[in-house]
C-alpha cells in the first residue's frame, strides 16, 4: 500500500474547516450557556489543535488548558503542552494524577497496564469535569474520527466531553489542519502516543499506520465501499477485516447506554431531542 | 395534589415487566458476548432490584455486587446492600473509595459537597469499569426514568453503564416491581438518597416527592400532554415549568458528545448503528 502522505480524498480545505470548527465551538458554547472552555492538554496534536480552535472561538482568556501528568508520563508531554499554552497565552493548570492512581492501585493490586491506562484516562475526565463545574467551563473533547471509529480510546475517559470539534476529522486531517493553523512543529512531528506507559505509541499498539488506516477508513466509511471493492482497490483483505471488526465491536463506545424498553416513550428510543432542545 | 400512592396509569403488570427485563438482560449480555454482570450496590432500591433481575437473568454465580462506601457513607447503606447479597447469594466485593476521594481532595482543596458528590459517583464508575475489565463482566446500570428525565444523576458517573434494565421505569414503578419481586423491605421503605453527604435525601434536594413528579412526568412525557392540559388536570403551574426546564436542561446527560460535522458521514449523525451492529 502507498503510505507517502494522505491521498487527495483526505485533503481538507483548511481555511473552510477552520472557520467551520471555530464557529461550531462558539455557537455550541453559547447555546449551552458557557463563555469558557476547558481542555485536557496531553502534549499531543489533537488537544493542541483543539486549544488553538478554542482560543480563536472563545478568546484566549476564556480557555483553560489542564495538564494532568502521571508519575511515568514523559516529561516531553508536559513541555510540549506548555509550548501550546505559551504560544496561545491561554490559562493553564497542572494536576498530578499520581496520588489518585496510587490510591486506586492500592486497592486493585494489579499491574495490568491496560487497566491502569483506562483508570488514568477516566481520572483525567474526573479532573476536567470537576474543573468544568468549578469554573463554569465546557469540557471540549479532543478525540478524532480515526480513534472514534476504531474504538481506540477509553469510554467515559478521554472519549467523554460536552462538544468535540475534531470528531469528524481523521488523524491525518488533524495533522493537516494543525500544520495550517500553526500548531508547534514538535507536536505535529512526534509519534502519536497516549503516553499511558513508557514507549507506548498508537501505531505500535494498533499494528498499522494512521496514513494507511485513514485511507481505508475514508473509502470504507465515507465512500461506503464494501469489502470486495476495497480489496479491488488494493487494500489487504486481513487489514480490511480487522478494521471492520474493530469498528463494529466498538460501536458501544459511541452510543449512550442501552435502556430496556417498557413504556411508550423510552429515552434515546422514542424520546430523542438534540442537546440544545428547548432553547 | 393527590399523593397517596401511584395512580393506575403508573401501575405495572409486574409479572410481564419482570420477564421482559430478565429477558433483556439475558439477551443483551449474550449479544455483547458476556456471561457475567457487575452492579454497584448502593443499598438503595434501584441497584437492589437490578441485582434481583440480574441474578434471575444470568444466574447468581455470574453476578457481582460491588459496595463502594466513602468515609461518611451511612453504615445502613452497606448493611442494606449486604441484605441483597445474602438474599440472592450473589458474589460481593467491597471497595472503599475514601483513599481516591482524599487524593482528589488534596489537590482540589474544595469542600463543595456537590462537586465532591460528582467525583464520588465517577470514582465508583471507575471501580466498576475496572472490575468489568478484570472479570469480563458487563456493567449493569441502575438509573431509573425519573432520575434520567430530571437529570438527577452524574454524567459519566452513576449514569454510565453498558445496559440498563430500569431506565424506562419511574421511581414509583421501581418500588412496585421491587415489592413484587421481594426486594428486602428496609430498602423499599427507606427514603431514597444518593448518600453523598449526611442527611441527603432525593426528595429533600429535589423539593418534591417521587409520587408527585412521577404522576406529572407520566402525563407530560408518556401521554405527551402540554402545559395547558397539565394545568387543567390540576398540576401546579410552577411545578410544571420547573420540571419541564429540568428535563430540557439535562438533555445533554442523555446524549453522546456532540461532534462538529465536517464530512459526509459523522459519528452519531449519519453514521449510526445499534450497539450490537454486525453481530
Amino acid at each position: 500500500m502507498e503510505t507517502s502522505g494522505p491521498p487527495s480524498d483526505l485533503s481538507l480545505n483548511n481555511a473552510t474547516v477552520r472557520s467551520l470548527l471555530v464557529g461550531f465551538l462558539r455557537d455550541e458554547a453559547q447555546k449551552a450557556g458557557f463563555v469558557r472552555g476547558v481542555i485536557g492538554l496531553s502534549g499531543g496534536v489533537d488537544s493542541a489543535l483543539t486549544a488553538y480552535l478554542a482560543a480563536e472561538a472563545l478568546g484566549k482568556e476564556n480557555v483553560l488548558g489542564v495538564m494532568m501528568p502521571y508519575r511515568t508520563s514523559s516529561p516531553e508531554s508536559l513541555s510540549d503542552a506548555r509550548l501550546v499554552v505559551d504560544a496561545l497565552g491561554i490559562r493553564a493548570e497542572t494536576v498530578d494524577i499520581t496520588p489518585m492512581v496510587d490510591a486506586w492501585r492500592g486497592d486493585s493490586k494489579t499491574d495490568d497496564r491496560v487497566r491502569a491506562g483506562n483508570v488514568m484516562a477516566r481520572l483525567r475526565m474526573i479532573v476536567l469535569y470537576d474543573i468544568s463545574a468549578r469554573d463554569s467551563a465546557l469540557v471540549l473533547g479532543t478525540s478524532n474520527k480515526t480513534e472514534s471509529l476504531l474504538g481506540y480510546g477509553t469510554i467515559f475517559g478521554d472519549m467523554a466531553c460536552a462538544i468535540n470539534p475534531l470528531g469528524d476529522l481523521y488523524k491525518t486531517q488533524v495533522w493537516q489542519l494543525a500544520d495550517f493553523i500553526g500548531v508547534p512543529k514538535p507536536l505535529r512531528e512526534k509519534k502519536p502516543s497516549a503516553d499511558l506507559w513508557q514507549g507506548q505509541t498508537d501505531e505500535g499498539e494498533l499494528g498499522f499506520t494512521y496514513h494507511d488506516v485513514d485511507r481505508l477508513l475514508y473509502c470504507m466509511i465515507d465512500e461506503r465501499r464494501d469489502g470486495k471493492e476495497l480489496a479491488a482497490m488494493g487494500f489487504d483483505e486481513n487489514f480490511i477485516r480487522r478494521v471492520q471488526t474493530m469498528i463494529q465491536r466498538n460501536q458501544f463506545k459511541r452510543r449512550p447506554p442501552l435502556i430496556a424498553k417498557v413504556s411508550h416513550r423510552t429515552v434515546n428510543v422514542d424520546f430523542r431531542y438534540a442537546r440544545d432542545w428547548g432553547i
